[in-house]
């Protein structure tokens, strides 16, 4: 069956991250007060065809190791829908 | 206190993605079958400043429609770390 896989890539702490900044800055602009740490990364939705929700999680976390993060700038989490 | 916040912003289903594209055919090319409806957008965590977990989730969602998604062609959800 077909297994629906949400995956969010994030610049790790630490990192500078110019568009997180951008962000803050103009939800600041905005009125939006209170807000910080703003982090922009990816967003990546995947159908993959897996026996289980585990398999299908694992499929995507050797996604995200071969191409959808960057081991040295980003960290990944991998969320698999019921 | 500060509730860590989590967004994920997508392309609205039936809109053209050309990178949710590029990415499902470089996972093909990669070796990685029975992946499809590949769809990428933003990830996008912020600290807010707020009483309780569902007002820094509104707060979260009036930033999404002010300024972090574009109603016409992104979708959001929102969710608070508890």
């Amino acid at each position: 069956m077909t297994f629906r896989v949400h995956v969010r890539v994030i610049p790790r702490p630490g990192l500078l991250d110019p568009q997180g900044q951008a962000v803050e800055h103009a939800l600041g602009s905005l009125g939006f007060g209170g807000v910080r740490d703003v982090r922009v990364g990816k967003a990546i939705e995947l159908g993959i065809e897996a026996a289980t929700p585990a398999e299908a999680e694992a499929a995507a976390r050797r996604m995200c190791e071969r191409l959808l993060a960057n081991p040295v700038t980003e960290d990944f989490v991998v969320a698999v829908d019921a």
